[in-house]
C-alpha cells in the first residue's frame, strides 16, 4: 500500500492512465527509500556516451553488465537505468528484482562537429518485452537539431503512456545557441526542467544549477524579481519550482566523479532545495563495489530524513 | 442553444462536419462572452516559449499549471490554450470545466542561429485524450523553415478534421525574409492572416499590426488603393478583411506586457475594428489574480458592447 | 465549473482519461438538470426498432428527425440518442446545441426466430464526425447470441475511451434464457446492471425492475438475506447497489407509454431510491410537444429536488 | 447552378461534406429531369440476380453492357446503376457521359435454402476507379442474416462519405421474418425506408407498397391513428413520411414487367404521393430500345410537372 | 453524351482509369465552352502568392471566397481552382455547381532567400472530400528545389489517379537555373510543359512564351532546324507540339493585369495556335465583376469559334 507522501505524487499525474501511475509507484514503493517519494537510482549509460576504458577502468568488475544491477539491488536503489545492451544483459536474469529505465536514446563521443542529438537506440516495444517500469529519453535543449528530439520524444511520451509507462527525461542544455558555462546556469537549467514537464515527461533529470545566469533576457527577470540564486539550496528550489512548482518529481544528476565528503555536502543541499533524488552513475559505479554501496546508502539517508 | 450570431458564424464553416461545429459553438458559448461570437482565450506558453523565470517570476502562483486554468475559468474565458505538458497537469482534475486547446508546436528561447520553426510537441491524439476543443499550431510565415511548418500543419488540420476538433493558427510572422519591425507591418500582419485561412485555420491569432507597410510590391497596393492604415482601427478592419472578408474568426494577442490602461485602448481599437477577440496571456497570468480577473473582465465587456 | 457532486461522479471514474470524463462532464453540465449528477435523456431509437408508426404516428411531427432534438432542447434535457441516421440528420444543423448519444447498435422488429442481437449500424469514428459526447450501445443478457454482443461492445469501448468518449449500455435482458416476465425480474435487471458495469459501461441504462425474481439460485440468495425488493424504491435501491454500490450511473427507462400520473409516480420511486434519472423515449415523444415539454421537467423537477 | 430545389434537398444532408453533396448534385442535375428534384434511373442488376436469359431474352441486345448505359443517357435518366462487371465493360468508353452507381452487393437466384443476404461484389475503391456518382447496396430487412448486411453497409457508408461518394440503398423486405405478402405490406415497406434511412442511406429504394399491413403490432397503430393507405397516392405518401418526413430521397422501382398504360398508372401516383422518382430495370431494357425510350420520357414527363 | 471531340481528347489518356477520364470529361463539358474541348479556369490562388492587398484591393468584394466561384460560375468557366482555404470556405454551399481543382501547394511571398518550393497544404483525401474533379500542382523547373516537388507531384498524381482524379501542372520555370528573362523564354517553357507530361500531369498550365532562347544548347537546335518562333502564334504551336504533340491538354496563363484589348489579342494567338485555354486570375478577379465577366465570354468566344 502506498504511502500518503505516494499517493500525494501520484496525484500530481491525473491525466495518465493507472498503467502509468502504477508503474511510478513501483519506481517509489523500491528500495530503501521505499514510500518516501525520494529517489535514487542508478544509471549506467557512460559506456555508450563516453567509452568502455574511461567508464569501466577505474573499477574493472564494471565491464560486467551483471556487475551494475546488483550494485543497485544491494545498494536499494528505486531503479536502474541503462541503454538496451546493458538491460538485455540482465532482465532475463533479475527479472523482478528491481525496476528497470531504458534509456531509449544515447550518443557516442566518436562523432564530431555535429549539433548535439542522441540515436535512437531501442522502442516502447523493448521496454516492455525487458519488463521496464519506465522508458528515458535525453533531450539537449539549445541544440541546432532540437525539433528532431523534442518529436521524437513526443512520440513516444505518447506511445508509451498507451502501455501504461511513465517517462524520465535527461535534460541536458547543449549546443550552438550556449556558452560552455551556460550548460549549467541556473536559469539553463531551470528552462531546460520546464521543457521537458511541458513535453510530458513524468521526471526529470537535470545536473545541479551553478550560480550564473545565460540568457540576457532571463538576468533581467531573475535581477528585477530578485531570484534568490546565491546557494545551491535555492537554485534547487528555483529549479524544483521551475517545473510545475515542484508538481513534477525532479532529480538531480551526481556529474563527475568526486570525493564523498564533496558528493554528500551537495546532496544535503539538493535535498534541502526540494530535490526529489539523485542519479548517480560515475560516482557510484567507479568505486568499489562496498565503498559505493556506502555512499548510495549515505545518500538515501539524507533524502530519507528530509 | 446556439444565438443567431454563434449560428451565423458556424455557417461560414460549410465544408466541415458537425464535430468540428460543436467544437467551435463549445468555444463559443462558454464564459462572459458566450453567445456574442466574441472571445477571449487565456494562452500560457511562454513557460516553454520564454522560459520560466521570465514568465512566472512576475507572479509566482503562476508557476503551478493550476493556477492558469483556475483563472481562465473565474475571469469566464471562452477557453485555456496550452503545451502539453500544463495540460496534463490540469485536464483530469478540471474535466469539462473550460474548453481547452492543445497548442501543437512550441519553441524554446535556447537555440539560437536557425530558421523559426517549432517542434511537434504533441499531437491530435493527444488533444482527444484530453478532453480538446481544438488544437493550436504556430506558423511563422517568412522563415527559411515555412514549408516545413505549413506541411505539418496541413497534416494536421486535416487529421483533427476527422475527429471533429477545429484548429487555431497562431500566425506570426518572422524569419529570414522580414525586417524586425516588419514582423508587425500591416500587411505583413494582413498577409499571415491570409496564409492561415488558406491552410485551413478555424481561428487566426495574429499581433496587433502597426502603421508600416513591409514590402515593397505590397506598398504600391496599399498607396494606389489608398487602403486606410492610419488608426490601429483601420488596420484591425484591413486584417479582418484579408481574413476571408470577416468569414474567419480572427483574434488579436495583447503582445508584451503593458498597463492596464494602454492595453484597454488597445481593445477598443481591436473591438471597434471588428476583431473577434483577444488571447491574452501575460498581460494576464503576469498581474496579481484579482487584478487579472479584473482587467479580463474589463477586455470581456468592450468586446460585449461591440 | 463543475458543482462538487459532479466532481465526486467524476472521482468514480479514476481510470479513464480526461476525454471521457469531460465528455461525461458535458452530459452533467448540460439543461436543467445540470450540475445535480441526475439526468433526464431523450432517446429517439423506436423508428428502427419498432417501425415509424408504431413509433411516430401517435404524434405525427415526430417523423421529422428535427422535431426530437428540438423537443430535447426545449425541454432542457442532458441529451439526445439516437440511432446515425436521426443524427446525421440533425448534428450539422444543431452542431453544439444539446450533447449527443450515437446509439451504434440497433435491431427492427422485421427478423422474427432468430436469438436478439442488434446490429451494429455505426462506429466511434462516426461519433467523432458528428460531434457527439457518447457512444450507447444495447445487450440483451439471457440471448444465445451474448457473447458476440458483449464482445463487439468491449472493442467499441476500449476505442471509444481512446478518443475520449464515455460508454451509455442499454442493458435489457432477454433471449432463450429468460421468461418474458423474467426480463424485468429484480434479480435479472440487477444482473444485467452488474454485467453492464463490468464490460465497462459508464452509464447504464435498465428497466424498472419488477417484484419477482427469475433465477432459481438468486431465489435462494434474495430470501436468505431478506434482501428487500416490496417496493419500486427498494428494487431501484438493490439495482443501483447492483451497479458498484452506486458508484456507477444507473438510469431508467421510461418504458411503454402511460399516463403523466403513473409515470411521474414511478419517477418518484426510482428518484427515492437512487436513480440517476430517466431515460424516457415513448413517454416524451408521442405526446404533443408542449404536454411533452410539460411532462419531462416535472420528471427533471422530482429528480432536482432529490 | 443548382436549382433553389435542388439547392433544398442537399440542405437536408447538412452532416455531409461538399464531396457527398456535390455527387448528390450530379444526380440531380443530369438528363432530362435535371433540377427537379426528381430522378428516373436506370438499373441493370438482373443478369445477376435472374440469370441472363430471363433478363435478356425479351429484348436481345441487352445481354451487351453497352445497350443499357446507351439507353440511360438517350432516354434522359439521372443514372446508371449496375454490377461491377457491366460497369468495368462501359466506365471507360462513356467516361462522364452520365453518373453511374455501383450496386456494391448482388445476389444470384441459383442458390437456395439461406437465408436471404447478397454478396459484396465491389468496393468504394472500385467506385472511385470507376467515376461512380455513387454506391448501391440491398438490403433485406426481415432476413434472418439482417446483421451481417445492416454492418456490411454501416461500413460501407461510412468509406463512401470519407472519400465523398453517396449511397442509394436498396431496401427490400424479405427473409423467415415475413409472409410473401408482407414483403410488399405497407408497413413493411415504410419499416424498411426508416432503416434505411437510420443506417445513413441518401437515397431509398423500395416497392410501391400494397394495401396489406403485415404486422400485428403495426396494425394496431395503422388502425387507432387511422392512417389512410387505402390508394397507391396515400400510400406512398406514408413511405415518404416514413423516410423522416420527407427529408430524405425516397424512389419506387417499377417491380414486374407490365404494360406501358399500367406502369404510367402507377407513375403517376407515386408522384402524386410524393415520390422521388422510379429506378425503372425490366419495364425498360426488356422493351425495345425506341419504346423504352418513349416509355422512360413519359415517366419523367409525369414527374416532371409534379 | 461527349461530343466526339471531348472523346477524341480522352483518347489520349489511354491507360487512365474511367475515373479520370470522367473527371477530365466533367472538366469539358460544363460552361459555355462545354464540348469544344476547349477551357477557360478561373484560378484565385493569389491571395496566398501575392498577400491579400495586392491581390484584391484593385476590387474589394474579392476578399470574399464567395465572390470568385460566383463569378466563374456566372461567366460559365470550365472550372474554378483555389487553395485549400478558398474551396473550404464554398464547397458546401456550392456543392456541384462547377468544377473544382484543389491548389495541392502554393507559395507565399513573404519568404526571402530560399530556392523556389511551394508548400504541400492539401491532399488528395481533401479533394474527395471537397468534391473536387481534379488536382492541381505548381512545380518551379529551374529550381534546386526541383527534385523535392517532381517527386512530390508524381507521388500525388500516383495517389489522385487511384482515386479518379486528374492532375493540372502548373509549369513555371523559376530558380538559380535560370535568367529573369529566361523564365518565359520559349526553349524553356516548351521543355517546362514536356517535363510536366512527362511526369504525368493530364492538363498543364504554361505562361506565354516569349521571343527569347534561354540555352546555349537549345539555341543551336531551334537555329539549325530553323523553328518558327517569331510570333506568339508560333511559339503556341511549338509549345503544344512540345506537349505530345498536342495529345496533352495546355493552358496558358493571362499573367500580370492588363488593358482588355491587349489580352485578347494574345488570346487570339493562343487559339490560333492550338492552344486549348486560358487559366486566367487576376486579369478576370482584378477588374468589377459585370467587366470580368464579359471578358471572360470574350475570350471563351475566341477558343469557341477556333
Amino acid at each position: 500500500m502506498s504511502t500518503a507522501r505516494v499517493k500525494e505524487i501520484l496525484s500530481w499525474y491525473g491525466s495518465d492512465s493507472p498503467g502509468v501511475k502504477a508503474n511510478l509507484a513501483r519506481l517509489m514503493n523500491t528500495g530503501r527509500l521505499a514510500g518516501t517519494g525520494k529517489f535514487v537510482i542508478l544509471p549506467v549509460d557512460q559506456g555508450f556516451e563516453h567509452g568502455p576504458a574511461r567508464s569501466f577502468a577505474p573499477n574493472p568488475p564494471g565491464y560486467d553488465p551483471r556487475y551494475h544491477i546488483q550494485l543497485a539491488i544491494e545498494a536499494g536503489c528505486n531503479a536502474y537505468a541503462a541503454p538496451l545492451g546493458f538491460l538485455e544483459a540482465v532482465a532475463g536474469d533479475f527479472a523482478g528484482d528491481i525496476p528497470l529505465i531504458l534509456k531509449l536514446n544515447n550518443s557516442d563521443s566518436l562523432t564530431k562537429g555535429i549539433e548535439p542529438c542522441s540515436a535512437v537506440t531501442g522502442s516502447v516495444e523493448d521496454a516492455l518485452r525487458l519488463g521496464c517500469a519506465a522508458i528515458g529519453y535525453t533531450i539537449y535543449p539549445g541544440s541546432g537539431a532540437r525539433n528532431e528530439q523534442y518529436e521524437a520524444l513526443s512520440g513516444l511520451i505518447l506511445e508509451a503512456k498507451e502501455v501504461g509507462l511513465p517517462t524520465v527525461v535527461w535534460a541536458y542544455p547543449r549546443g550552438a545557441g550556449l556558452s560552455k558555462e551556460g550548460e549549467t546556469a541556473v536559469d539553463v537549467v531551470a528552462y531546460a526542467a520546464q521543457v521537458a514537464c511541458q513535453l510530458g515527461a513524468h521526471v526529470v533529470k537535470v545536473k545541479p544549477p551553478k550560480n550564473f545566469v545565460e540568457q540576457a533576457e532571463a538576468k533581467k527577470a531573475y535581477e528585477k524579481h530578485q531570484i534568490p540564486i546565491g546557494t545551491l539550496k535555492e537554485r534547487i528550489q528555483h529549479v524544483v519550482q521551475s517545473a510545475f512548482n515542484g508538481r513534477r518529481i525532479v532529480i538531480f544528476s551526481g556529474g563527475e566523479a568526486k570525493g564523498a565528503e564533496d558528493l554528500l555536502a551537495e546532496v544535503a543541499e539538493i535535498a534541502a532545495g526540494g530535490g526529489f533524488g539523485s542519479i548517480m552513475g560515475r560516482n557510484a559505479f567507479q568505486r568499489p563495489k562496498a565503498e559505493a554501496i556506502q555512499l548510495l546508502r549515505q545518500v538515501m539517508d539524507i533524502y530519507a530524513t528530509k
